[in-house]
């Protein structure tokens, strides 16, 4: 359901893609190199490091932390980031990848909470066969054509060949609606809606991107029959809301919402209501979820009808047959891929309080050559208190007593990790009744605070809170300061290589937007070329709800080639 | 992970495998053709049915309940409940089947249930990929053997062959255990307990049979990596308890814990526990779920090593390796069969209160030409009014205000949907201060009871509790009756015949069990073959937990062509 196009060149994707292929879990020969090589680089850091840092215990295991910045090389980075922070694995199968407790327990969180929101709307959970037939597949043309490129097939079951291979779901439409037109048999069958959380597989891209574009994801995937437009429209428009929120509630992700223009929508779709976040670090866009509605396309093919309850009929007349209009809309672990594009940094991943499976660490700190077994067993007892504290008031909290390790160690691993709060510990905090705080979001401000051990229950809850509504605030600001309502083609290029995407007035025409594609590319002919620039156009990523105001009479199209009015402001930029 | 035999002669899976094939969600020609029969026999027993039932409405649908006795065709009668329940639909894909939200909602309780034992446990979830690499499969000879036959391989992706073609998970051991070889490096790491709810694929079977046994099915697969084999042997039976639990406390269903014998364990496994089921109405057991113990077999092929932490080394010498100890463990969608099985009966689904989506119903009644509209509001609002109490005391409730139906029309569609409880409410019952209920659990019995309106928020709560606790003590007692401890060879037949499972002295040797099946079975050569009695052999279902008493030295195997020493007692029965 993702409109995600495929061959997006996408520095990131390549980059990625390096790792794919060869041994299993991401250890070919050459990344076993590159990792020698920030261990050496890791090192001749040390020095730098240890003056900041607790002092290293002797024989501590060594932690190399992420060994590259963000701002330089955001590939690696990202690629450090998501193995280091134990949110993912590479496999031997070259774009499937293990989502590790750290990123399943996210997708969980998610999945508790949008479901608790449709459950409200009374959609339905189901579950639909993985394979689908050909002939099945086939039924709607336009979607067929959109997916014929990446679909898997099985062709062999044990050990001979099927009679007719079957596809592996890119999508469920074809399996459901042939359900949905044997169970919606008049308007009291209507609305129907069903929902699934399943895995999807889609084979055909050449740039896989752990998360963000996989070839095999999880999602769910909702699939609703309404008796009029009206009704599908404000369901569209209902599930965007929950998206929307999911984002910026839960992953504390600030996001745009919009429709679609025709050339970026679902294939099929009557229209495409989507949610647009965005990646500061390099100024591009990235689609976070879509809800379709489907119009009554599907319903023909898969002839889903009623008879009009509303029409007045005479006795004996037959009532008319409706096709019943449709929507689905999905979302999917890529969240937690742009989740972690745009809040981790360069000491790691930084989970939203909200979805982070450790919300708190304790850290006891303190202890020296000197501590007695009984000082230690003491300072030990009451960090397990404040954990109880703690857990009375619903925080997820961990304390980490791991021996050989020391504490600098232990924060660096936190860190890395993305644990929102660290909370150290020790003989002088309990002298003087207080834990001191370390908050994830801060960790290079070096600003520590202390809360007093009596207020723990009030104080972390809402400090937690604070740090999640900070990450959300210092994201948005950026994403609207990196949203340039521009006026003019001249300005369209340099400002889209300031790394800003752009609100334009725009005809919303396709072809003008292929061209705008091509005119801001680093390929285009004549104009000015600028070398270091992204070599990627800017598509159209939406068209924004908030339109910056009303497109003035007799506005144009930005695009000079264009010269057609300007229907709308459209948002265009480079995108994942 | 379920050592399922997939060529059983199994009465049940072949009749469902009549409607495999053919046009899409099982409405084939012949079956068609079946439901007007259906329908025309339904008529025929009409008037008996109008005596008790209130009155038909004219022009309401006709509604066909179900045709066919439990006790007379249980194969028919399964696919009608399932089908008629709204719990399952077929589609084109043989063997393969629509998980609708009845049953989901089902498996999402089982879900929240044993997801909350395991957390307490310290698993974690997870998420692997679909496809497993033939290379990676292969690496464990026992389990590439036992599964070899059973999985379905992706050969394409879009339009091009695959280099190497892909395993659709038949389940993950070999997918995961790469990771836990390069995860685990000390005993630090230990222990490692994942899980993952996921979906699975088991190709090559004959006879699929809807949640029982199917191509494609839910589960959740534990995996856990131990330094001891005595830790890991703790979780095996821990789990084994919530597997049981799931069973009991939310399905109702009694189940014998125990082990299997060799002949039946888990290909490679150490040993392999078992909760086994029972369904009375065919007189066979059925494996309901299983806790392996995989001991170092896989530890070895994957190499997850870690050095020995408590043996005594001087100062240089190096620790030995020891290969950790694994477990594994599923829990799968057969599970809602099994139940359906088990408390069905002649009117449909019987769907204990702690796992029905609809908890109670209300439907309200005594409305005729008579009534007034503003009588028929007030009726109304009152039922609402029951409904918002029973919400607030956390009661799954629905009101049915259809229109166009009458009581009975309802009354027959929720039994057939298993609701397990009934509530009518008309304008005798308003003016007498009570509700009339009526218990699924005891649709035939026609006694109906009265709570008083006040009471709802307390009794309606505790009468759900006491027909979920009746439920399951009547099919305890039922299973109970039909475990019959035998001690003789010629006792066992005929009482195998009688729809009972057997628990005999026995050497727990596998030629000894295949034996026993053979002759047991309606092929047998010489002795007495009943022609009406089942052609399929009893197997070992498992060594029970509860052994009815040691065994007395110098007891031999039942098998009298076996001449062994019996070891333990061992349940032997027909089998799905």
């Amino acid at each position: 359901m993702e409109a995600t196009k495929i061959n997006d060149e996408t520095n990131m994707g390549s980059t990625a893609s390096k790792v794919e292929g060869g041994a299993p879990h991401g250890k070919p020969e050459k990344k076993e190199k590159e990792r020698k090589d920030q261990k050496a680089a890791a090192k001749s850091k040390g020095e730098k490091q240890s003056q900041q840092a607790p002092k290293k215990k002797s024989g501590e295991p060594e932690l190399i932390g992420i060994t590259c910045k963000k701002s330089e090389d955001i590939a690696e980075w990202y690629q450090q980031v998501i193995l280091k922070g134990e949110m993912l694995e590479f496999t031997d199968v070259p774009g499937c990848y293990v989502y590790l407790p750290g990123s399943y327990k996210i997708w969980d969180f998610i999945r508790a909470f949008f479901d608790a929101r449709i459950q409200k709307m009374k959609v339905k959970n189901c579950y639909f066969p993985l394979f689908i037939t050909e002939a099945n597949l086939q039924r709607e043309k336009d979607h067929i054509d959109g997916f014929a490129a990446e679909v898997a097939w099985v062709t062999e079951g044990g050990k001979s060949k099927l009679e007719k291979k079957l596809a592996v779901r890119p999508t469920s439409e074809t399996a459901m609606y042939s359900y949905y037109s044997k169970k919606i048999r008049s308007h009291r069958d209507l609305p129907l809606k069903l929902n699934q959380w399943n895995n999807v597989v889609r084979w055909e891209f050449k740039h896989p991107m752990p998360f963000i574009r996989s070839r095999e994801f999880l999602w769910q995937e909702g699939h609703t029959a309404h008796l009029t437009e009206q009704e599908a429209s404000k369901e569209v428009r209902e599930i965007l809301d929950h998206y929307a929120a999911i984002y910026e509630e839960l992953l504390a992700v600030p996001v745009v919402k919009g429709q679609k223009t025709v050339n970026e929508q679902f294939p099929g779709a009557h229209y495409t209501t989507t949610v647009e976040g965005f990646v500061p670090s390099v100024g591009r866009g990235i689609q976070a979820a879509t809800s379709h509605c489907l119009g009554q396309h599907f319903a023909k093919m898969f002839d889903i009808t009623v008879e009009d309850p509303n029409q007045e009929v005479k006795e004996g007349e037959k009532r008319n047959k409706l096709h019943v209009w449709q929507n689905s809309w999905g979302f999917t672990t890529r969240s937690i891929g742009v989740m972690i594009l745009i809040h981790g940094d360069d000491k790691g991943l930084v989970i939203p309080p909200r979805v982070a499976d450790v919300q708190v660490v304790i850290v006891p700190v303190g202890i020296n050559a000197k501590t007695t077994d009984a000082d230690r067993e003491k300072l030990y007892d009451e960090v397990d208190g404040l954990r109880r504290q703690l857990e009375d008031v619903n925080v997820r909290v961990e304390c980490d007593f791991r021996e050989g390790y020391s504490p600098g160690w232990k924060f660096n691993d936190w860190e890395m990790k993305g644990v929102p709060l660290r909370l150290e510990f020790g003989p002088k905090d309990s002298a003087n009744g207080v834990v001191t705080t370390s908050r994830r979001d801060q960790a290079f401000s070096k600003e520590k605070g202390t809360i007093p051990v009596t207020d723990l229950a009030t104080q972390i809850p809402s400090l937690l809170e604070k740090i999640q509504s900070d990450m959300y605030t210092r994201a948005s600001e950026e994403y609207a300061s990196h949203r340039k309502v521009i006026r003019s083609w001249t300005d369209f290029v340099p400002t889209l290589n300031a790394k800003n995407v752009l609100i334009v007035p725009h005809c919303t025409g396709g072809e003008c937007e292929d061209e705008i594609k091509k005119d801001s590319s680093g390929h285009q002919e004549g104009g000015e070329v600028d070398a270091r620039a992204p070599s990627m156009g800017a598509k159209s990523l939406c068209i924004p709800d908030a339109q910056p105001e009303p497109i003035a009479e007799g506005t144009k199209c930005i695009n000079p080639k264009c010269g057609k009015e300007a229907k709308m402001w459209v948002m265009f930029g480079r995108s994942y």
